[in-house]
C-alpha cells in the first residue's frame, strides 16, 4: 500500500486519475444565459418529455451519463461504478435516473456539494485500483428543488435577492486511469461548518465559511498560495457569498480576489435573467464543470485549478425545526495532464 | 498501483481492511427485544434528551461515533474520514450528528443498505492508502422515519402484516489498516434492482430481488458456494422477503437457508413485541453488525460472513407520483482475522 495522504484533510494521488470526458445537459433558462454555446444538450421542455420535475431531473442524470460515456469511446458495461447524488429528498433523481443502466451505484449526498464528493470517491477508487473506469454526477431541476425546499411554484412567493435560482442540468466525467487531457491530481475532503446561519434564502453565506475553511486547508496541506492555481472554483456561493468568502480568507492572510471565479455567478446574466444572487444545485456547479471549466484544463488555458463545490446541509425538517444551516465544500485540484506541474 | 477488482462488481482488497471497533446505541424497544444484552447503550427516552426526533437520532450517531473512537483507543482527530448516512430527507441526522467533531465526512445515500455502502467505501479509502483510520457510522430513528415515510404517529393507522418496525438506533465502526481480530477481506458493489414492486409498506419484497442479484454477483465474482460464508447476513427483508431472497437464490440454483440471517428479524422477538415482520431502517443493520455480528467473527466464532444491508430506494413524492421501489444491496465479506483463510 503506498501512503497517498497530504498534511491534514487532503489525498495527493501518486498517480493523477484522468478525466476522460464531460457532458452537461440543461434547461431552457441556462441555455439562454452566458455559458449557453458550451452545453452539450439543452431542453426546451422543462418537463424533458416526462410527467413530473422529478422524473425530468432523472432524464437529465440519464441524458448526462448516457453522453459522458459515449464522449469518453466508451460502453456502458466497461463503468465499473457510478458515484450519484441529488438534492431531493432520498436522493430519487439519482436512483430513478441510472437504474436502467444496471451498474453498481454509490449513491451520495453533499447538498451542492455533490459533484466534489462524486469526483472525490470516484478518483480515490480509480486511484486505489478498484476500477479502470468510473463514472461521477449530479443534478439538480429547479421545479423539483423549489418543491423540496421552498414554496409551491404557483404560490408566487416574492424572492430575497440573498436567494440564489436552483439550475436545471446535469453534469457527468467519466474518470479513468490513463488518457484524457485533465487530471485529478488531489483533493481536499470537507469538514461540516456552522456558523450559526438560519437563513435557508441566503445559502451563499451559509456556505462560505465551510468554502473557506476547505481552501485554506488545502492552500495549508499542499504548501500552496492562491497564485498556484490558475482558477479558484466554488460551486453556487452567488455574489452573497462570494464576498464573505473573498472576506472570510482575507482575515486569514489570503486574497483570491485574482484567481476566484463562482459557478452560480458564471451560469446566469445578472443584467438580463434576473436571479439575484445567482444559481445553485447539484447541477450548476457539475454542468458549469464539465462544460466550461473542463474543457479549459484540456485546452491548456487554465493549467491547474481547485474545484470546490460548496453544499448547504439543511431539509425542510431541519429548517421548520429551528436548525442552523451548516455548510460543507469538497476541493478537487484539476490539472492540464501535460502544463499541470509546470 | 495494485489492481485490486474481481469477478464484474467485487474488489478484493491485497491487505485486508482491520476493523478496530464496533459500538451500537438503541432505543428502549429494541433494548428489550432478543440482542438487548449486547448493545453498548440503551437509552430509555425516545428523544435521547433533545427536542424532537431528528435531534434524537442526531444524538444516537454522535454517541455511537463516540463509543467507537473510544472503544479502538483513538482519539477523534486520529479520524481522517468519516462516512455517514440516515434515512432521513437531505441525511440530516449524519450532518446534525458528526457535525461538532470537526472530522471531514463523506455524505452517503443508499437507505437501509448504507451501513454496506459506508464500510465499503471507508475499507476502500483504508485500503487505497487515503487514511489510517476511518469511521463509518449510520442511524435511524422510529419517530423520524414514520414521520419521514408513512403517517403521522398520533393518526394511529393499522400497520399491514409485511410492514416492518423502523429501528431506533445506530451503529458506528472504525476501520484501520492495522490490529483488530475482524478484516474486511473483500466487497460486492450493488446495482439498482428494481422488479416493478409499489408498495412501500412492503419493502422486504421490494429489497429481495437486490438483495439476490448482489449474493449471487458475490458467488460469481468469488467463485463461492453458500457453505463459504458461516453466515450470509441481510440488513432487514424481515419474515416476508427472506421467504423471497430464499426463493429468488433457489432458483438461480443456491440454497442459502442453512447460512441466511436477516439483522431485521433478529432485532426483535415476534412473540412478544409485535413488530410485525421485523426491524428496519439504517439503525438496525449497523448496529446489529456493531452489537452482535461483529463480536461473533472477533471471538472466531464465525470464521467468514457476508454482510449486505439492503435498501428501499424510495421517497415520499417518488412513492406519492407512482413510482416503484428498486432495491439496493451491498455487500461486505467480513472473516476473522486469523482463521479468515482456512
Amino acid at each position: 500500500m503506498t501512503e497517498q495522504t497530504i498534511g491534514q484533510q487532503s489525498i495527493q494521488f501518486q498517480n493523477a486519475v484522468s478525466i476522460l470526458s464531460g457532458a452537461a445537459i440543461v434547461g431552457k433558462k441556462e441555455g439562454e444565459g452566458p455559458l449557453g454555446d458550451a452545453f452539450d444538450m439543452i431542453g426546451d421542455d422543462p418537463m424533458f418529455g416526462t410527467n413530473s420535475w422529478e422524473e425530468a431531473e432523472s432524464t437529465l442524470q440519464k441524458e448526462a451519463v448516457g453522453l459522458a460515456i459515449a464522449k469518453a469511446g466508451l460502453q456502458k458495461w466497461q463503468i465499473r461504478m457510478i458515484y450519484a447524488g441529488d438534492l431531493l429528498a432520498q436522493s430519487v433523481a439519482s436512483s430513478f435516473g441510472i437504474a436502467d443502466l444496471q451498474i453498481p451505484v454509490y449513491g451520495l449526498y453533499g447538498a451542492c456539494s455533490t459533484m466534489g464528493e462524486a469526483l472525490s470517491l470516484g478518483s480515490m477508487a480509480v486511484a486505489g485500483g478498484y476500477a479502470q473506469y468510473v463514472l461521477s454526477v449530479t443534478s439538480s431541476h429547479f421545479g423539483s428543488a423549489e418543491k423540496e425546499f421552498r414554496f409551491p411554484l404557483g404560490y408566487g412567493n416574492q424572492r430575497p435577492l440573498s436567494a440564489t435560482w436552483t439550475v436545471t442540468g446535469s453534469g457527468a466525467c467519466v474518470l479513468g486511469r490513463e488518457g484524457g487531457k485533465a487530471h485529478i491530481a488531489g483533493l481536499t475532503t470537507g469538514k461540516i461548518v456552522d456558523y450559526g446561519l438560519k437563513d435557508s434564502q441566503n445559502m451563499g453565506a451559509c456556505m462560505a465559511p465551510a468554502a473557506c475553511d476547505t481552501i485554506y486547508q488545502n492552500f495549508m496541506d499542499f504548501n500552496r498560495m492562491p497564485e498556484d492555481y490558475d482558477k479558484i472554483i466554488t460551486g453556487d456561493l452567488g455574489q452573497v457569498g462570494q464576498k464573505i468568502l473573498w472576506d472570510l480568507l482575507m482575515e486569514k492572510g489570503y486574497d483570491i480576489r485574482g484567481q476566484h471565479m463562482d459557478c452560480g455567478i458564471e451560469i446566469f446574466d445578472p443584467e438580463t435573467q434576473d436571479t439575484h444572487s445567482g444559481g445553485s444545485g447539484c447541477g450548476c456547479a457539475a454542468s458549469v464543470f464539465a462544460a466550461y471549466i473542463l474543457p479549459k484544463i484540456e485546452a491548456g488555458e487554465w493549467k491547474r485549478i481547485l474545484f470546490v463545490p460548496t453544499g448547504a446541509l439543511m431539509s425542510k425538517v431541519s429548517f421548520n425545526e429551528g436548525q442552523n444551516v451548516p455548510g460543507i465544500a469538497h476541493a478537487v485540484i484539476v490539472e492540464n495532464a501535460e502544463k499541470g506541474g509546470e
